[in-house]
């Protein structure tokens, strides 16, 4: 009996990858807006500063990625359809 | 004899703050795309599909962030420069 897909990452064109960054910088900011915005608001408005680059208000010290493929067994339910999707995508094309 | 400003980051509206940002999540790529391209540009691709926000494509894991303010003396000369010059604008504001 022959299975339709596999869920198989390997030998696959697309996978799901596992990735961690840790940055560093150093950045001036108004005192307020680093104090009264909530966590969520206040990493996303610092990443856009870091991904706009170094400049008079910015200076990345550090900046590190670590990347593993995982199996999509491990992944959740609808990353797991969403990547079988693609795969047989690409399967047809 | 007074000095005309003053280096202490203390009781001012701007500072400059040392960041670290630690992100974990999970993503479908291409495997070309992961293997293929140097750090600093795979950091800023994968930086800009996690501040894309969580889909079917991007599932995230963990997010923490550390922020320290730090005096000006520890910065570098062009970032000092530019905190004084935005601090004695507000001053004359």
């Amino acid at each position: 009996m022959q299975t339709s897909f596999s869920l198989s990452t390997q030998d696959q064109n697309v996978n799901i990858y596992e990735c961690e960054v840790h940055l560093k910088f150093r950045i001036i900011e108004d005192k307020v807006a680093m104090d009264e915005r909530d966590q969520s608001a206040l990493i996303e408005s610092l990443i856009d500063a870091y991904t706009y680059g170094d400049d008079e208000y910015l200076e990345s010290l550090e900046s590190q990625i670590n990347i593993n493929e995982i199996s999509s067994l491990d992944a959740s339910p609808s990353m797991r359809r969403q990547l079988i999707r693609l795969q047989n995508l690409r399967k047809l094309a």
